[in-house]
């Protein structure tokens, strides 16, 4: 029998990277100790805590967030408040709507429908649809639900390391999961685009390539491919940005007679830099598209959206309800987001603010000699650090030991990749001039610590 | 090729009880059409829209809808708005909380903790844990995972016309979800201990048998049983509320090696008037037990609270992370959720008004000579129309037209069942005297005018 945690050892195992260890518990102070307990033994050893010793955030705003002792931060890590923690016009427009009504989809309003065209207006002219959810990996789920039913096929491509959501079906397909049954036959997965590996000149050639190995293992099971899925960012896999790829995977898909779809959880609402949506980055036209994460700026909402034709397919077969998707506190805390995205300028000041963030890291770790590729695309910017730059050899312990130096320092990121090697640096889009002055310092100051 | 919906014949087909049907969207007036058909492009044709013709809300507070019109309704049917629609202390929970903060669970956050005990303590000692969705659908698709994990079988036993989710994995265990494909070997329904139609004496008995049953029938496949899941009232199967059902159902898994999912999404939360939680009125001790729609009254929030042995098993092979779930502004929503149906002793109120309304619409319809079953629990109240008491075949038409006739008199509610002949009335828990009494006066008035 299961001993609780208040009685016995720690049950929590570090799993993820950058997460606090059974060791790591014994070695904090009483009063945190206990906090972490009254936590494994109400939720469950099942969650995971970030850094070696964990963050107590009490308030945030914009980009700042303070901790219990009032201490304040820089949130350099996360995406889901896009446009800032507690952006007023999100605040304002989801308090407002929640004075009036929060109803869902069985009655008529024109609010998620005005909200659904001004949506499908932000994607390439194929997509003509949008079917609301509560979270990315519900959109992901109903995704292959989906592509599953108008190809008749069912299995799914997705790369090395990629984390697609949380449910039973799409947790089969998020190798990064840490499930620890065998994978199903149906999935299949492709090497990352590895920019920092793969000769550029080679690499869409080659992912194609993969691509159709693939599609070859499905059917050489006797499996029809349904999807490829793919953040186009592979921001688990280690944050590889060379939209270049894309396309001749979209080619080898379709060829195959499965459908492409662009996980935008990550790369979407401006994140890039370049463009509202990560394919749209590519040039290439998906069969669906999936957004959550950043989609209200912490009110839970996700989308899928589809061509026309896959979605009738799709409807003459499955009726569809989401209690909260499109609900209408969603949705107005969705037109906020989208609204400030373009009020502020967004795109543009993640392409700024991202620019000069990957250029200052990279002469930092270059003045200290510290072997690394530092790699991004607007604000989503990946630091792998390695042994040397000939075997490439990860070094997970350098990407932990800056992510904590970093916390230490006032700075929240995180790490990713299969290895923890690689630093995950991702802060909401209204990054200023200042957090990037002083997140580059601080950075500087952490590598000149641990190296210096 | 699927045909455009602004170009051709509507795409919209009624698979669902109580829905908008394609003749029903050409008799609309031309803006109501109009906004039907973009509505139609712009969302895919898979949603559904309540009523023969739809419901237009635009505002709404406690059990109030004003449409757009500005007519004032009852809302007797939604139970998401469980403590009334835009509760002042929900709504300040909430814009309280978005301005201070909102994130997630890989931080240490006290709130969180503190709201998971408090949670934890409201159910049978037995359940140690819970862990935080975002849906009703996610808990249960997170509960099946744990099932299979915990006990190592794959099947599932559900009621005849169970709705337990939208995700891949739950729809196949939702057989009213109206999924044209096969139902997969692992999946084996029971019939609903319909108290209409079973007499009382012989039911329990009578549903542990079927229970027996569908296991052998799992075995007989080589399926070892995971889980039966039930939600306590049978609401889509028509509303059957017999507590005494469930003791023998839970013996029957339990010998089986399988574990009993008790789904609350429709039962908790006071509905039933008699406890907090639907299995606690049949005093058994469910190995797992799932909540959503209410739990946030509106602000999407939702659990899966275990067994503490359960957890740690299922924990050690699957880390889990929950964007959402867990978040600081959707636990500020389910504190005061919990706080409200406590300071207001809204199980009470839910008690008295439910027997109010169900011993008045027993007394019109038995006044008219009406053939119908009324049977409730608490403010969950399900009226059956048949052709006779003899033959007791259903009378889907009849429910149609009370449901219609109903909203026309400004008093919304909806139809279950797999017949559709079953009125689900369903208050928010705040109902008053004076909306009960304006219900049942319009309820009478309908019957008058359907058969006076």
């Amino acid at each position: 029998m299961a001993v609780h945690p208040s009685e016995s050892p720690d049950q929590l195992e570090a799993i993820s990277v950058n997460t606090l260890t059974a060791e790591g518990i014994a070695a904090l102070d009483p009063e945190t100790q206990d906090l972490v307990r009254r936590r494994q033994r109400a939720m469950g050893p099942g969650y995971r805590l970030s850094f070696s010793e964990p963050f107590q955030p009490v308030r945030a705003l914009g980009t700042k967030i303070w901790d219990k002792n009032g201490d304040e931060y820089i949130d350099a890590y996360n995406n889901v408040p896009a446009v800032g923690h507690n952006h007023p016009t999100v605040v304002d427009a989801v308090c407002r709507q929640m004075a009036i009504l929060n109803t869902n989809t069985r009655y008529l309003q024109a609010d998620v429908i005005e909200f659904a065209e001004e949506f499908v207006a932000t994607q390439t002219p194929e997509i003509t649809s949008v079917m609301f959810t509560c979270t990315g990996s519900e959109a992901n789920d109903l995704a292959l639900r989906l592509a599953r039913q108008v190809t008749g096929g069912t299995g799914v491509i997705v790369s090395e390391f990629a984390y697609h959501g949380n449910t039973r079906d799409v947790t089969e397909w998020s190798p990064s999961s840490g499930l620890k049954t065998a994978r199903p036959p149906e999935i299949c997965t492709v090497p990352a685009p590895d920019t920092f590996r793969i000769p550029d000149d080679e690499r869409p050639e080659w992912f194609g390539a993969k691509v159709r190995e693939a599609i070859a293992t499905l059917q050489s099971r006797g499996i029809k491919p349904a999807a490829m899925v793919a953040d186009s960012l592979f921001s688990s896999d280690g944050i590889f940005c060379d939209p270049r790829v894309l396309a001749p995977a979209v080619e080898a898909i379709h060829e195959a007679g499965g459908v492409f779809v662009a996980d935008e959880v990550q790369s979407g609402f401006a994140r890039t830099g370049e463009t509202l949506w990560g394919y749209q980055r590519a040039g290439i036209v998906p069969d669906i598209t999936t957004m959550g994460k950043s989609m209200g700026n912490g009110i839970p909402i996700g989308a899928m959206a589809t061509q026309w034709d896959h979605i009738v397919n799709f409807a003459e077969n499955v009726p569809y309800f989401n209690t909260y998707g499109g609900g209408n506190v969603a949705i107005a805390a969705a037109r906020a987001v989208l609204q400030v995205i373009r009020e502020e300028n967004l795109l543009d000041n993640a392409a700024d603010k991202g620019a000069q963030l990957a250029t200052g890291i990279r002469e930092i770790l270059t003045s200290f000699g510290v072997p690394a590729d530092v790699r991004s695309s607007g604000l989503y910017i990946g630091v792998e650090y390695v042994e040397d730059l000939q075997s490439k050899r990860p070094r997970p312990a350098m990407a932990q030991a800056v992510a904590d130096g970093l916390k230490d320092r006032h700075i929240i990121i995180s790490a990713t990749s299969p290895y923890g090697d690689t630093l995950k640096i991702r802060p909401p889009l209204v990054v200023s001039q200042a957090d990037v002055d002083r997140i580059l310092a601080e950075f500087e100051a952490v590598t000149k610590e641990l190296v210096g």
